[in-house]
């Protein structure tokens, strides 16, 4: 389910195949020719949105489209993927989402553990990004293993994130809000990183951790 | 209020005025040396925890603290200080003030619409920052105006941020999630900066946006 225009609107561009379109008459006037692609398109008011929907207010859209198969993403020696240990939040999820479909990451790999890729919550803080990143969920261990792969992970006490050259392509590690990397994880990362630190938080929100290494990342390796 | 062992350990530490601390006897035994400085202290259940506060699971501590009178931060010509344009969404304040802290930044300067410091979603998203990071609302053009320091907005076509050779001291506009900056703080920015966008997504979420601007911030000022 995806709620709100700017969803709504990607969603119909992309290569996900959408039954439904429940849409106020004002947004059927302003995307007429978007909607073709829906098997079947509904009129609704905005208060009806909001009765289905998720979203306290809504007068746009919201549109069920199928979910598609998970097939583990080809990684190549020369791309960067994300691995989620443990992401419990909805909103912590869509907004990596979101950050990775900045910097042209396209793959994220998941622990069993991660919130739910299909929570309406996680697709609205994608803000349409959920189009263009696949999340692929499996245990984590071997999958890592599998793609012979620097691994980077972010600790205290590793090099710090502003001098870090990193490798043409490997993973980043993001670890869950509470506990960090599991030490299951831990063992496969090839290279600890830190994010420097001026003051005096404890840690940083896991969402904002991964802004800012992916920023050091097209950053060093530009 | 503030709910959760975390926060209200820093609380306790921190010059707010703790008036309540309604706590487990679990927390009570393990943190005995900490509560001396609550006016009155309530030994009760999680369950009737969860019933006062607003989480839905806390198995810890909730306090009731005094606000802190506002007064409008000193800033000098050496320092910086963020200046919300009307942030909307309480988690999205809390993860900034939580980054804000990370990187020694201590003032913040927030619009009237911006979201109250003391809703307990922010204080939570916070992680105890909001003992060490204090927000001033203001309507915020005279103010600005008033401290006449480099002002530093981001928008699509600015300076990258990875080449910004910041200024000593100055202040770094956040805009509101949906709009942006505001037209009438738009006039008092004096340098328009770019997070460059290697991707596809259309934005950043303003937190996100927070982050990595503050890490170049750090990194490019040092």
């Amino acid at each position: 389910m995806v709620e709100g225009e700017k969803g709504v609107i990607e969603l119909l561009g992309s290569g996900f195949t959408t039954n439904i379109v429940c849409a106020t008459k004002d947004f059927l006037d302003r995307h007429y020719e978007n909607i073709g692609s829906a098997t079947e398109v509904i009129e609704v008011s905005p208060s009806e949105l909001e009765s289905i929907g998720s979203v306290e207010t809504n007068d746009s859209a919201l549109a069920v489209a199928a979910m598609k198969p998970e097939t583990p993403p080809v990684i190549g020696s020369t791309g960067y993927a994300l691995v989620l240990d443990d992401i419990r939040d909805p909103g912590n999820l869509g907004t990596i989402i979101r950050t990775a479909d900045w910097y042209g990451i396209k793959n994220i790999i998941a622990s069993e553990e991660t919130a739910d890729f299909y929570n309406p919550k996680v697709i609205r803080s994608t803000m349409g990004s959920f189009t263009r990143v696949s999340v692929f969920y499996t245990p984590l261990e071997d999958f890592i293993r599998s793609l012979k792969l620097p691994v980077y992970g972010t600790y205290l006490g590793g090099e710090k994130v502003h001098q870090v050259k990193f490798a043409p392509g490997g993973l980043i590690v993001i670890g869950n809000e509470s506990n960090g990397i599991s030490q299951a994880v831990e063992k496969l990362v090839t290279q600890k990183i830190t994010i420097p630190k001026f003051g005096k938080a404890e840690s940083l929100n896991a969402s904002i951790a991964t802004g800012i290494i992916l920023d050091n990342l097209a950053r060093n390796s530009g």
